[in-house]
């Protein structure tokens, strides 16, 4: 497959632009005096469906041929992804069949039910949702929409970069969360080829540090499924293309505490009046916590979901 | 005085540039369809301190003469006007006394002591706030910064109203929260001048309905201190300048009850992804509970403010 550039990336964001959100930008002076930088937040929390995944899944279903439209799709998710694939694959009148954990926050599996998705839900310790989709779609000839690991993916994501970098100029360093790695690696193309000087960092829980252990052995290394709050981040091997990308653009991969994560998401909630979801928050987690290295200024970060159940909420 | 005019509120603008926000207008297809309406929030839950206040406080402080700054100011408040006042006085090196109640959410009353300000609390069941407020005036010579009823807190509150109309041209209706009348007085001044056609409402709880009861009788009506949910919207009378606008340029007054503020709140902040406080969803918990006459398309939305406690979130 050939590797995404910022041409596919303008092609996806005119593809999704009738579907996706244009999320607005937003700074905090609370947050500016405690991280010691001047912040720029990616709002991808008040993005439809919750999240930023409602780029890449549009961008990939568009891309689907006509003739194979009517036989829908499948796709397996902890949550975000599952739900953007039911609201692009609704607007396009597609069927959608969600493979999905039993214990995705609530707030996921009923939303993602609203959007008139069938949904399967299976064991995230004992079965594996990659070999329940394949058969779905080998049985139904619906097409499997991956997760992160496919260059539409990607390219779509990767409009959440491009938006920012049109909407906060001149910045200094892009911090962006680290699951499977679909928005980092397409952000980083996107703002790498808009400014080559840009620095970009991923973040993961340290808990679920399946990237950062596979930039140190310069290979894709698979961890056991990861006890993270961070429900959104908790894949277990980098993909092959995202891995790929990430290895050339990437600075670093910053790793953050589960009581960071924690104290991030109060943060955004009580201080900056937004809802984001603790996997959303990890990239704000990193700067608050002063993971970066020193001299960056203009920073940008991703608020990449805002899916939370009000119970996890509640109990922050 | 001098009636408030655009032309005031133009000066304002320019007055409060470099301390308020312009904030951002979002919209919601989940609060679109539920309600019936398309929707435009004017988010003044992300503004600086958290709620439109700021607006008024600060061109009031810019407005008080170079020879009296000296001396600081003095200002009574349930909360989010207190640390408008506070962060407006900080910013222009003035001393700030506050007199809050005693019961005030503790987010407020903390942000107010955040900002170094002094703080006085007092009951709000049996002390009168104007006196204590008044007394400080007399004693130390602290220009006192009235709530709401005051031509400059007015033209500042007015500036929400005239951003909105720029970030969302062609609205049909303007609906705003109603406690002491400055916001709405000042927006309706706003936009009635900038589209005549506009039809203005205001939103009170219906057991804080003194503007309600008012305007019935075509006089100011006193009511006993109200116990609702919107701490914010707790005034007992309307202001003279507030409520002589408000009788010439609003359409009508709309009620809701506790448990459509309580809803409208939830869903704000688990549908939209906004913290929100209960006085700030008023706007959204007319709207959403079809308390609007018919016909009406293109609605702007006023979300007045977003600090309220964690606790009291999470009991929600």
């Amino acid at each position: 497959m050939a590797q995404v550039t910022l041409d596919d990336i303008r092609a996806a964001a005119a593809r999704i632009a009738p579907i996706a959100q244009r999320t607005p930008v937003w700074s905090s002076r609370s947050f500016d005096q405690q991280s010691g930088v001047e912040a720029h937040f990616k709002c991808e929390n008040l993005q439809k469906g919750g999240a930023f995944k409602i780029r890449g899944a549009t961008n990939f279903l568009y891309s689907i041929p006509e003739q194979d439209r009517g036989k829908g799709v499948v796709a397996f998710s902890s949550g975000n992804h599952a739900q953007a694939v039911a609201i692009a694959a609704r607007s396009l009148g597609m069927m959608a069949t969600l493979v999905m954990p039993d214990d995705a926050p609530k707030s996921k599996l009923e939303a993602t039910r609203a959007q008139g998705a069938h949904i399967i839900t299976y064991d995230r310790f004992k079965d594996s949702r990659e070999r329940i989709g394949r058969q779905i779609s080998e049985e139904t000839g619906a097409t499997l929409v991956p997760p992160f690991d496919h260059p539409w993916i990607i390219a779509g994501a990767g409009t959440c970069g491009m938006e920012l970098m049109e909407q906060a100029p001149g910045l200094d360093a892009l911090v962006v969360c680290l699951g499977g790695g679909g928005l980092l690696s397409g952000c980083a193309i996107a703002v790498k080829a808009m400014n080559p000087s840009i620095r970009v960092f991923g973040v993961e829980p340290a808990v679920a540090n399946d990237y950062w252990l596979s930039l140190q052995k310069g290979e894709r290394v698979e961890i056991p499924s990861p006890p993270t709050i961070a429900d959104g981040l908790r894949t277990t091997k980098p993909g092959v293309h995202t891995f790929a990308v990430i290895q050339e653009l990437v600075e670093a991969v910053l790793l953050v505490s589960e009581e960071e994560i924690k104290e991030a998401t109060k943060f955004v909630l009580s201080r900056m009046k937004l809802v984001v979801e603790p996997s959303g928050a990890v990239g704000a987690a990193a700067v608050l916590s002063g993971k970066l290295p020193p001299g960056l200024k203009r920073v940008g970060i991703v608020l990449s979901g805002g899916n939370v159940d009000m119970e996890v909420l509640g109990a922050l």
